[in-house]
């Protein structure tokens, strides 16, 4: 299965292209749009006011409910945006955004309205094709899911087991303790307040992969196929399979995960590898940890320069901006890991 | 440039073919040594005891002194090896390693003698591809250098600049402050006292990319490339950019690198973003952090299953092994690094 | 520049993403459509008298008149069509088609209306994306043209020169000698007459290419990079390079090309081998010829097998189909052509 | 499985490493021997009185006479050779060669002796490579296996059933018909006489290949897939499917594959298809047939230009060559079969 993903924020339409579908998959449209509907904006006070409809129309692939196998491709039409809100910034780079990079990369000629192609929008479309490869990998047994890890160094419960990750990922508010969730959404209306943003990470799991696929090398490596999808998402600055960084901190003795025989099948009584032993999975699920970065958005002024003149400038952001993009994430995460777990599968 | 490493540990030999390097280039292979030489063990009472001559041959692609432009093969011929010490533990997965995953993916077909292919020597021929990548590099300006950024918690001072980077890679134990690097010293020579071992972390320098290379889609994202490329080195668990999971404890106005001009350029004043907004160079060094796993060979008694008969076991793994792969790592991670950024730049 | 082709005959919309499109060329969507009527049925008694709209409209990758480097979406939307004609068919696999294969391969769930994926109609936005390639290579000095070199033995006076053939892709029957067009015409009609069809042949050019490009190794083969692209269209069945199949009864005095000075450049004065040695080009024009095979769809009856019951049966097929898809392959031809040529350029 | 080709004709050795062989195949290695030694020349008076020994070494991925899974590298070291003639060479491209383009784009520094990477003696790895996916289709009931089509225009009798073209591949000269074989022959040797070489075809037939295989589209197309294996064999110039070339001279009516039942499957009472139909498997054979040029290399005197110079001259090639590389070019035209057979089938 491969994707590709076409859109800007104020263009007609984003979407995307999904190659090699198996076909005869009866397709639950109304579960993909549910996965939209996780990660769309103005359900909570957190998050954004603007309002998305994004509603997932199907251009092919699709006939009589089911995949034909015919690259299936998926649109979201934009509706009205407010395109002259970004004038002003078409020249002067926003810090932390990708407008200079793209500046640089285009010569200019990008899209500079609402981030263009740069626009956490996109990370709509990614979040239909992980919907459908989570129907894909339920036929194998396999499911995705994820939890708020830490917001601005709250730090959710570990890691539960799939009963209770089931539980979570319908949560508005994605986290194993709704204790610290609220402690969360503190921190983040607190950042909202002082026309500030915070950062944060997401953990995911993903049970049900049988032990031996992938390879030790480069192009079949499980992690490094895992970290293609994920740093594909905006934001994501850091992928940290099992312990982690933790791993830095750790003698062998506790980072090595011992065997053991559970129900006649060899298990690890720990899990610090996150289910992954020299590029190959062990059986045991799949957990990594995806660091987001702070909303770079943010009222505060900022120091940038004018690539007209060469000169440096104040800019302030206006416009409504998420203070926190950390939960909308979550389903966004467990789409890249779905897609993920499909390639490994060799699906 | 794309590469294919081959070869196990107690074969008859390892090897890398390297295709698309640029033809013309004047090969140092004195340098491809030097840097072969630093990964060696044996240099230090911190690492293994173990000899490695690992002279590397050029087979092909390499004609007068210059490259060609063909495949330029590279094989390190591996000399006697004691390969009965590894019989025992053919049924046994030793915790932390890939035996158990490899068991399965290849059914019991792997070579079990030294790691086989799952083998840290395998990273000599990464580093022999990764030594000619700084060749071509140094043609467009660019340098990779990396030191040890902690190592069981004691860290390094913050990445320096250019020259001092320059300064680092020469010393037999790469870090920025030697007191620091005295300390890491200790924590190894008494975790392989009490037959433990110990993880650390290596931060990665690319210096000199220009801005707008990359994008923010699958498969173009500079991230995802470097994470694609750094995975595949044995031991890496967590790849981070710029500030990496510090991110997670950041608001956005900390976080963002405010634009600045100086020398004409534009610039960030800091450097938290690594390198890399929107999945596009930015003008900056590509910054990153690699977490690397404690050794899992130590020769504390560990837990295990027998493979034949699916009972469990104890484990005790004897040889001379590294109590700390670390140091031993840094021109690995190098190497990655550089094939990476060939990559990134359409070599 | 990567493509990906999406939709169905009968289906919502047929489109294309072409990512990786250089940013800041002024794209000219009037010769985009230009091409697309090219290839659009009904402007000759020997096509299809089914009236396709074929507008093509962009959804993304373009702002202000320029592309902007993000992936180019491209759409057409189907008007409405017959569905009823083909419940027939569902069943019956039609002879020459790719009923059969792709029924196996969807075990049952592909669209078979119109030929669904596997429609003719899929050049649409292959030709579109082609379009692009093409306005791309203008850039770099590169053209692209092709006639139809024999259709049922019929041939066409050989490749012209660069000016000559600029004339031929503006003819509505795109033939240097209009006297073999008009023969050719004949045998389409009499075959039309007879309820059958005719196959033939396209000899495309593209002018332009430097010499170097390419390598001999797989993957990198400029013949082999343009085999990929040219038998993903529809109906091609073979490609050959340069003197192509004449080489089997060649000598190779007579099938070698003599090299030559010209103007000060090394050229070869014949150009047997279409511009591609050992795997690289040699600067002559990359010339090859693409074997169209006989539209399956034909009125006489045929002998079937009806997959529901597992008998044989006959099979009549109704409805517009074209006596001869040759002309109209014509400039998806060199729109294939196009994209194989940027690929070998590196864009 | 993927592959990587290397060396040089007159560098220490030539080699290729196949990724993704699936563990556990118990390698005949004899039989890669076999192969290599069915394209070695010195066996008739047809072929180059060059002697090469070519003899297979395995350096990794194989254990205890099973695959292991881990990459496979085989390498074939060079015996001495005469670099003595080519020096002359070095500035005057050989016309028919790659001598010319590869100076270009290697701008003078590669390997010019004996052909460098461009030599056909590369074709051995090829063929081992081929050799190894035979193993791997075997065990999948797939058999590949072809003849000598033609040469200089004499024509083979047309391709066989299985167990026929099972005994063609056992003889030296590998033809359906012997006597025609005998013509073949005889043209060669004039040719050889006359210092010149001749040109001719193979036709390949790949059995055992279910049905449903492949897409219509770009990159999965089965077409596309064996196009592009076999475009990477020097020498070869044309790839047609089925009927091939002759679809251009025939009407619907007859280029259509009627469809039948057989033992309970269904088939075509014709193969005009070549086993493809949009661009998927259909159950037939996959046959196609690879057109293949006269050998570059004559005695005869050449018209060419001296590089350093820019000015016309004459070359005479000396050396003992084959005046035709058909007979040799057969197993490797199966090898490249058998890898794109294997990349079909997702192995």
């Amino acid at each position: 299965m491969r994707h590709m993903i076409f859109g800007e924020s104020h263009g007609p339409a984003i979407g995307v292209v999904l190659e090699g579908v198996p076909a005869g998959l009866e397709l639950d449209l109304e579960r993909v749009q549910w996965e939209l509907d996780r990660r769309r904006p103005g359900k909570d006070p957190t998050a954004t006011a603007r309002k998305e409809a994004d509603r997932v129309e199907v251009l092919s692939g699709l006939f009589a409910g089911k995949t034909t196998g015919a690259p299936l491709a998926m649109v979201i039409y934009n509706s009205d945006q407010h395109s002259k809100d970004y004038e002003s910034i078409r020249y002067i780079p926003r810090p932390g955004h990708g407008d200079y990079a793209g500046f640089i990369k285009s010569r200019g000629a990008q899209d500079y309205r609402g981030g263009g192609h740069f626009s956490g929008r996109l990370t709509a479309p990614l979040t239909a094709a992980g919907a459908v490869a989570k129907q894909v990998l339920a036929r194998k047994g396999v499911w995705v899911g994820a939890h708020i890890s830490s917001i601005y160094g709250i730090c959710d419960a570990p890691l539960g087991e799939l009963e209770e990750m089931k539980n979570v990922v319908n949560k508005p508010f994605p986290v194993l303790s709704d204790a610290k969730g609220e402690e969360m959404r503190q921190a983040i209306l607190e950042a909202k307040e002082q026309q500030d943003s915070v950062g944060g990470a997401i953990e995911c799991a993903v049970y049900g992969l049988p032990a031996g696929l992938g390879a030790p090398d480069f192009g079949c490596n499980v992690e490094g196929i895992f970290a293609q999808y994920l740093f594909a998402v905006p934001a994501v600055k850091g992928v940290d399979f099992g312990a982690g960084a933790a791993f830095s901190l750790m003698r062998g003795s506790e980072a090595n995960d011992p065997f053991a025989v559970e129900d006649g099948r060899v298990v690890t009584t720990t899990n610090h590898a996150g289910g992954v032993n020299g590029g190959i999975t062990n059986g045991m699920p799949v957990v990594f940890e995806a660091t987001i970065r702070p909303t770079p958005s943010i009222s505060l002024p900022q120091q940038s320069v004018d690539l007209r003149t060469g000169e440096e400038t104040e800019i302030e952001i206006h416009g409504r901006h998420d203070p926190c993009i950390v939960p909308r994430a979550v389903p966004v995460i467990e789409a890249a890991a779905a897609l993920a777990a499909c390639a490994v599968l060799g699906i």
